[in-house]
């Protein structure tokens, strides 16, 4: 069969990737695919910057337009990131009846919905596979290889960079400033860190799992965001102390009236296998009614796993091409006239486990007085533990560990736990998963 | 879409599992394939026993031929098991131009070359996801998900059975034996365990993974295997000292001149994240070029995980049915006319770290008696343990960790160690694998 020709708008660290993967295992992804894959036409803004691979025999153009126009161009790959220019450029291609791969999970998060529409229209293929946890192919595991499962929950490490500082929190004992530091250097991190450690990244990535796990619109806004910069090296401590680890979780879970959909840190059992993922890789354990618990593990960022996963959906697009478009794949895993409209929940209405950790008084009594607080909220105890103050402190850590309450009955606790003469300065409040995993 | 007609071979717990499957979950997974499953036909041999699930609407043969042969039926489940009459069975219903999905590993180890062959000149496709690791999606992962990386090697705990006796041991000290017992009475390991603790079900499973990942026709026969019925307390306590622990691993290695295929418990270090998975539960490790390591878990056997890897299939099915056959993902990853000839290499060139240990006179000397047989075997230590022997005993045991050597030059040191006068009884020698996991 003749090669499949490839348009790549974007030629920053993973479209270098993609050029070097092709080259070096062509001749291996042609053996499985049945056809060459030919990337032919790239776009860069800047054509002077070097680009750490071959583009010998390449058109090179300086705008994405001329790669979506080019005639011979049957695929675009967007791999420019952001919103704007790449939502009008995918469109674009669409319009012109041209299959899309991209990597963008910001796009995808908040357009999504209005792409896939246009493509059905146009009678082509979205793949996204390169957008949620990089090399892994989740996408696939959910909306392909777990069809026969109803997905009760999902929960996700699916931001590296959090990770690898929480793993470093953990295991040197770091703040998270120096871990954040360290995770810069190692350029895991961008300068402005906000998107990766604020849990933004995750957010659009839940949304896209949380969509596909459900069968449900994606909708950005509904997810619940919270990030890593208040947890301190206490908490990862006391969590370790109490059998726990402190992963950041974008979690999303099936419930009566609606579906939660968060981003946080989360203390899990030390002993479920996904505690166990270390510095930046990724992973997501997702339960459905028939297999049980299943977990995708590997690296979710980077040139080469990315280009991995960008690779397999241009595979899997060379096999879509010739099938009937009522038989290929839906882009949310359920039809698009069969999606659920069950709603997102308020995050007041999540449904959890607590860490609590607060300065109080050190003197007795003012345990239980925080206890009997808690008591009359109706929240009971697991454990609580009174580390031992710094000499001569006269304030001392209160850490308590709660069992699954409604967050708003949590809410209306520390509300009153605030109160407190004997208890100062803020109270910080982890949720607590046990994702039902030996 | 009008629904999807399926005929069933076979009516036991994994038979009734797909029935209750689709029985519960039908609406959601038509909300996902775009039709319905209707499992219209089946056939048992005894059509008086209790089958734990509902059978009404179904018709019922005693001759899985009268399935097969039902205009109505447009593909075929065969979960009889075993090789014939399977084999025979899965060939006629490929002839009738009915596609097939099956969960008979055995089968497809031993003849899917000629069965894939079948199925090609019919037009049709024969899934087997459920073959391997039960609900774990490992097949598409591997054939699909992978589909850009040259896989370089892939690790997998793929028999629960013996997972869950090497846990057992470790966890609660246990004896082989009692683990075993332990394991029949959860009905995890058959009355006759041979096929799980002697490695037989793992290496088919680890016949096909091979040759999906390294696109070579399938051999059982060049698969090297080992059971873990040899495989002491001793052994566990020690590995755990050393920071290892003892799985029961089916390894795939792409060499130079050939491939590794080989089953045997193997050392793993402790932080490695597949050493961390524990009772039936199983997972494969997958290296590719450009993912680096990658991780799939979850049940790999039961009804229900079982059933959710042939629904899956189904639905695989459904979407490849109106494909271009030559558009279709090929049944062992690459195409049938690129299929490698690379040959597998005999076990005496495989190139692993060894744990020995050995029952030896305890007195001064005798360690480095073996040492020096070793190093002049060109065989490099990298750990050597002297446990204290109990109190009184003349002989102790004595445990070296070596680097990589290859397999033929670690049988001709041991050859000359089993000749020693002081080292007595049988040399337990247990393969190490660093997994380069971190």
């Amino acid at each position: 069969m003749k090669p499949l020709r490839v348009g790549m708008l974007g030629l920053g660290t993973v479209g270098a990737g993609v050029i070097n993967l092709l080259a070096r295992n062509g001749a291996e992804i042609a053996r499985r695919a049945g056809r060459a894959i030919d990337i032919m036409h790239v776009s860069a803004r800047d054509l002077s910057k070097p680009r750490g691979c071959a583009l010998d025999g390449l058109t090179v153009s300086a705008h994405a337009e001329a790669v979506i126009d080019d005639p011979e161009v049957e695929i675009v790959v967007e791999l420019i990131g952001g919103i704007e220019p790449a939502r009008e450029l995918v469109l674009r291609a669409i319009e012109r009846r041209k299959h899309v791969v991209t990597a963008n999970k910001a796009l995808i998060a908040l357009h999504g919905n209005a792409i896939f529409a246009a493509a059905r229209e146009h009678g082509v293929v979205v793949a996204f596979e390169a957008a949620v946890a990089g090399g892994i192919p989740i996408i696939k595991a959910i909306r392909e290889g777990l069809a026969g499962n109803r997905i009760e929950w999902l929960a996700g490490i699916i931001n590296g960079t959090s990770n690898y500082i929480l793993t470093e929190m953990r295991e040197r004992g770091a703040s998270f400033g120096d871990a954040l530091a360290a995770a810069q250097r190692l350029g895991y991190a961008e300068a402005d860190p906000g998107f990766d450690v604020g849990g933004i990244d995750a957010a659009h990535k839940l949304t896209i799992l949380g969509a596909i796990a459900f069968g449900k619109p994606l909708r950005f806004a509904g997810v619940y965001t919270e990030g890593i910069a208040a947890i301190e090296p206490d908490d990862v401590r006391y969590a370790e102390q109490l059998g726990y680890r402190i992963k950041h979780l974008g979690i999303a879970r099936r419930r009566d009236l609606g579906v939660e959909l968060r981003v946080h840190p989360t203390l899990i059992p030390e002993r479920s296998l996904i505690a166990s993922v270390h510095g930046a890789m990724n992973a997501v354990l997702v339960h459905g009614d028939a297999v049980g618990p299943s977990l995708y593990y590997g690296a979710g960022a980077g040139a080469e796993p990315t280009a991995s996963a960008v690779v397999a959906d241009l595979v899997d697009v060379v096999r879509a091409h010739t099938t009937d478009p009522d038989n290929r794949v839906p882009h949310l895993a359920f039809q698009p006239d069969a999606l659920s409209q069950m709603p997102v929940l308020p995050i007041s209405e999540a449904h959890t486990a607590y860490y609590l950790r607060m300065l109080a008084d050190d003197r007795p009594g003012v345990l239980a007085e925080v206890a009997t607080v808690l008591g009359e909220s109706g929240i009971s105890l697991q454990a609580v533990v009174q580390p031992e103050p710094p000499h001569g402190a006269a304030r001392a850590n209160l850490v308590f560990l709660s069992y699954p309450v409604r967050e708003a009955q949590m809410d209306a606790a520390l509300a009153r736990i605030r109160e407190l003469d004997t208890v100062s300065g803020p109270v910080t409040r982890i949720r607590v998963e046990h994702l039902d995993v030996a």
